[in-house]
């Protein structure tokens, strides 16, 4: 295992409570390094932190990875370690967060975290991330074995996160939102082999919708290559459609704040559009 | 001492102001640990950021706790050095800041920093961050003692922030916010045992009242102890009364932006509230 | 070369992106220090994070800087990597954010970054921080020199950052706004000279108008010489004027949203401004 402990949290950037999780690490194992992965989540959203865990953490398969988004904390969720295949781990709540990375790095084994085994026995009902989860990382990185954590669980019941298939037809997708980052650009379930089924080519125009919202864009390759203002279908650098405004805000312009909103896609007759530069295929 | 640095501040997350800290401290003395505790402090709120560098110091008492929120910063008020029992320091401005943490952890000396001494006599009016508190904490974790970065002071004569008791009645409390974090979540200066003076137990339905707003809510254990977008009053992992809206923001719903808002919590007639799951005391 | 990477981006505090980047580099690099100088750029504002990096770089100037505001991902900007006097280096989009940090800390060399050379050549057209800059930026701290990236490029041919001389006539100024931080400070491209130039001395009452908004202000010395609520024109740490509001946001107040905006200071007929605590020399 690497000395090293990631952090992913819906706790926010620079937050006391990333500031907590840091404290914790640093005073049980000085000279770790400390990796944060993201903590600007929206708020309690699951889903979209387990798919960021899933994308993140397989630059450091052999870390350990410390992931509280945690709406149901202090309640009958359980607390979960996972031993991942290439030596590293996953700590945080059982509630879909761990799912998915544990899935896309291979888990051989899990434990349901033990409260009173870490310390936590009498800890207040707010914080698990300071109070056991942290706790539980700090262990594992000094070289405790996940099953020393608590009781083993089946990996096979881990709670996955829900993420559905997209549906297509000709001319047509409909998908949800994975999430969203700071540019607004809006991350889809959907990935561009949907978009080849859809028979939606490089260079088309087409409209997203969500909600009463529809947002005209062109299918194409990246931000730049449509003009200023201008909203653009592309595949993203994890492998999944994504819409973007060039030096705009896409999620603004969709009222999108989350994961899990519906998103239809639809070509729009008409000629198709024109890529500068001549990028665009379809074109 | 502990060879960390951590950081706590109002300069905003992963601003260039908080970069400017932590390039200083590098320079200064490659290797050490660098912690930041929190940047998102609301801008000059001193009060919560005394309360937070009171509630996340502890995790650490022999670091180097380098605190800057600072409006006054150019003004006659003077920075300070404090030395703490278990090895520890605090630096930052004399406003108030570094009392509650100075009071907490105990401390065993302090001076007025001295910009002659740190290098600092000209510095520009704006930045003592940058200019003469990293710097003098970097003295410090290098191993220099606090007395050499000024002159003694009466630890006494620190300020300390203004951290009024709760007003107490049956059936209320007035009290006001101690501050607010990313969640909306609203920290409260009353206790839980404010709570049974007043004869507020577990379950009770109160309202929480800010300005001329009114949230419902219900005394309870945590977020996820009451429905969707319900608020719960709780005792929160400082020990704390705390409101919280589960999967909602507490904050918005009562107007509260910063430390110091004036709160009246008031025990509504009728039937006591029902927590689901049975973990409802008074239901 | 020291051992350190520093950080600036536009990607968002504690963003995924961010966390990638962190990522990347502790894979590939274990030990290095970490220092991230702003992530808070607004996004696509290279002129703001490119006056960030001249100011920041210097107090590191011989780690390796890796920068990202990149609106022109993917396009056919080059990437590049410079070569700096005091043993560090840039690396980063070609497009103006690397310009003044080169000129400012000297540089004595720079390469077009190869993809092919960075094991870049397929990837995908959104995020070169991840898979072009950094991994860049970490075969420079681990001692490849920077001609190992690509092929070079003449200093002179780096694109620099178009910063505008102030218009200055008696009573005025008219100048651009270089940036904002989190208190809503507005920095300029003007510098105190200016001030001088225009005969405006400490004290004076000015108008600081920005599209058709109007804030009084005097000219001072630091935000608390002003009462609370009021704007104070002046000299910011890092040598050049800025507009606060005491314990308020100048930027709010004058729709100040990033780098470009034109400003036109104007100096106020009638009794000068009169200084708190006699510290306005033209009171």
């Amino acid at each position: 295992m690497r000395p090293a402990v990631t952090f992913l949290t819906d706790y926010g950037p620079h937050s006391e409570h990333a500031g907590a999780l840091h404290a914790v690490i640093v005073a049980r194992c000085p000279g770790v390094e400390r990796v944060d992965l993201a903590h600007d989540v929206p708020p309690g959203d699951v889903r979209w932190g387990a798919i960021l865990l899933a994308r993140l953490a397989p630059l450091l398969p052999d870390a350990v990875h410390l992931a509280v988004v945690d709406p149901g904390v202090g309640t009958s969720r359980r607390g979960a370690a996972v031993r991942l295949a290439a030596g590293g781990a996953l700590v945080g709540p059982d509630n879909g967060l761990l799912g998915a990375a544990a899935d896309r790095l291979g888990a051989t084994g899990a434990v349901c975290l033990d409260p009173a085994r870490l310390g936590a026995a009498g800890a207040p009902a707010t914080f698990h991330g300071r109070d056991l989860f942290a706790p539980a990382a700090a262990r594992l990185v000094l070289g405790e074995p996940v099953d020393a954590l608590g009781d083993r669980i089946p990996v096979a019941d881990l709670l996955r996160p829900d993420l559905p298939e997209p549906e297509v037809a000709p001319g047509g997708i409909i998908t949800e939102t994975a999430g969203l980052d700071r540019f607004g650009n809006v991350a889809l379930l959907a990935r561009p082999e949907h978009l080849d089924l859809a028979r939606i080519a490089r260079g088309d125009r087409v409209a997203v919708i969500c909600g009463g919202r529809e947002l005209p864009a062109v299918a194409g390759r990246t931000f730049g290559d449509v003009p200023v203002g201008t909203a653009v279908l592309h595949a993203d650098s994890h492998g999944f459609l994504a819409v973007a405004v060039n030096l705009g805000d896409a999620a603004a312009a969709l009222g999108v704040t989350r994961s899990g909103a519906r998103i239809a896609i639809t070509r729009v007759r008409g000629p198709a559009g024109r890529l500068p530069g001549g990028s665009g295929a379809g074109s």
